[in-house]
């Protein structure tokens, strides 16, 4: 079986450095400050934050690498055969200053059981406070061109999940303008396991480059408090579906995870007023017209 | 059967009111203001906000009253031989300016269902940003004085059933310091109907007095951005506990309920900050330290 999953691992270890180094160069001001931290039941991992940026408020990307058995109630819960698992991976989350600069947040990670049984998951997806058109069209298309070089059913299907999983039901709205998410990738009659690997290193190498250029792009556009205003409400939003909905913070929060790092994804602030409905016509009105499934961004005119 | 779901609707109703008189008055500036609302399936409340006031920042006491058909999911989980409900409560949340006056919640409510069982629940809990063992004291004191009124061991057992309920297990932290909790009171060989109402009615009625007095008592003292910072943390608590365990914002939530009144619990701003820990012997540590299932609120010296 090839690739190994320390081989896999190591991709993802020099992912965090690649991918804060970057971050760093493009912040220009502030830099990530490491915790290493190791599991009582085996591994552990690097949790980096930034904070107080020029242009990210709060930013985090934590690198882990754990093993051990899982309890009697998760093999039940999963219908699992054996206990011994072995995940990896790295996942990542901005909370920018500028409210016209979006949110990101990324995940790729591997996960390895005793039974031999392995996958690949994660998902990138952007979550604008004011969506701009020809930016959720950049993302999109630009995530698209890379899903496209391994399988020409990737971007939909994975965008479809995407949407449906970036949802916050009790809103009837979607987080952001999505992204990709996917699940349990391992090797099929059409691709190896190597192939698996190779995607997800094309997503997790594709992260910088865009994340960096959409911040370079609107980090100095001009906001007041109106518009400070409406980042914390979409940032509650945010906290919303990380406690309300998102599987890794649920699994993290019963599994005992390591919480400082799990709630790294929450803003630095966040705030909630009662039944706030923009005027139609307003930026606000227009973005939240636009939360919504099945937009087709790439097709955007 | 006596009282009847009117009798205590009506009693509901004219709380809300009272609340609501006692908390402007004694804010001095702010004003409720009122959203009548319906449901679909059957009933309707009136929803009421109040921002910005001298002393609370953001607070609602809400009062509702539904009846209908549950759904046959939810009664197939809760094993009942009846679809037919009805519900009926008040429920308010404050969220004070000033880091030294504590938020408060109470909930009383009143169920009945098309089978003629009936039961009443509620609760109260005070959630200080920074504990003040005199105001501890008091409120416990004073709340335990009124459960003695009607059964010896309300009080040890529903602060029991508080400590357990307001807990943040994912922090090891109680939401604040407690209150009561209570459920599924009906009538049985100690209780009549009439009993059970006259205590839910003495513990509406201690709320106006007891938080008044908390607010006058607190509302003029300093701060700074210290105590803002720590009180954004502490509300960022509360919503953690809101979003992730609270049972009837859960059950709003899942359930299709009206959002901005469910979510009108959750404070103006919150924040998050990554792996704060207190100073030994500042007053932050000194609230962690407290924020502790079993603490004895009534005999602290």
């Amino acid at each position: 079986m090839t690739p190994s999953k320390e081989e896999i691992s190591n991709y993802f270890r020099s992912l965090q450095d690649e991918i804060c180094v970057s971050l760093e160069k493009a912040d220009g001001k502030a830099k990530f400050v490491e915790d290493k931290w190791t599991r009582e039941g085996g591994g552990g991992g690097r949790t980096r934050v930034l904070e107080n940026g020029n242009v990210i408020e709060k930013g985090a990307v934590n690198f882990s690498e754990v093993h051990g058995k899982l309890s009697d109630k998760m093999v039940a819960a999963l219908g699992m055969d054996t206990a011994d698992f072995y995940a990896t991976g790295v996942s990542l989350i901005q909370h920018p200053q500028n409210p016209m600069v979006p949110i990101v947040h990324m995940n790729v990670r591997y996960f390895e059981l005793g039974n031999g049984k392995y996958w690949f998951g994660g998902g990138i997806d952007l979550t604008p406070h004011y969506v701009n058109k020809d930016d959720a069209k950049f993302f999109h298309t630009s995530l698209k061109n890379v899903c496209d070089q391994f399988d020409a059913s990737y971007y939909t299907t994975f965008k479809e999940w995407a949407d449906n999983y970036f949802f916050i039901k009790h809103r009837n709205e979607t987080r952001g303008i999505g992204g990709i998410f996917f699940d349990k990738l391992a090797e099929d009659a059409v691709h190896t396991k190597q192939n698996r690997f190779d995607f997800v290193k094309a997503i997790g190498n594709f992260f910088s480059l865009m994340y960096t250029a959409l911040m370079k792009k609107n980090q100095d556009l001009p906001y007041g408090d109106n518009e400070k205003q409406w980042q914390l409400l979409r940032r509650g939003r945010y906290v919303e579906f990380n406690l309300v909905y998102d599987l890794g913070t649920k699994f993290g929060l019963e599994t005992d995870g390591r919480i400082e790092s799990i709630l790294l994804s929450l803003p630095k602030t966040a705030g909630w007023e009662y039944n706030v409905v923009p005027k139609e016509g307003s930026k606000e009105f227009e973005t939240i017209e636009l939360l919504k499934k099945g937009v087709d961004w790439v097709g955007l005119e």
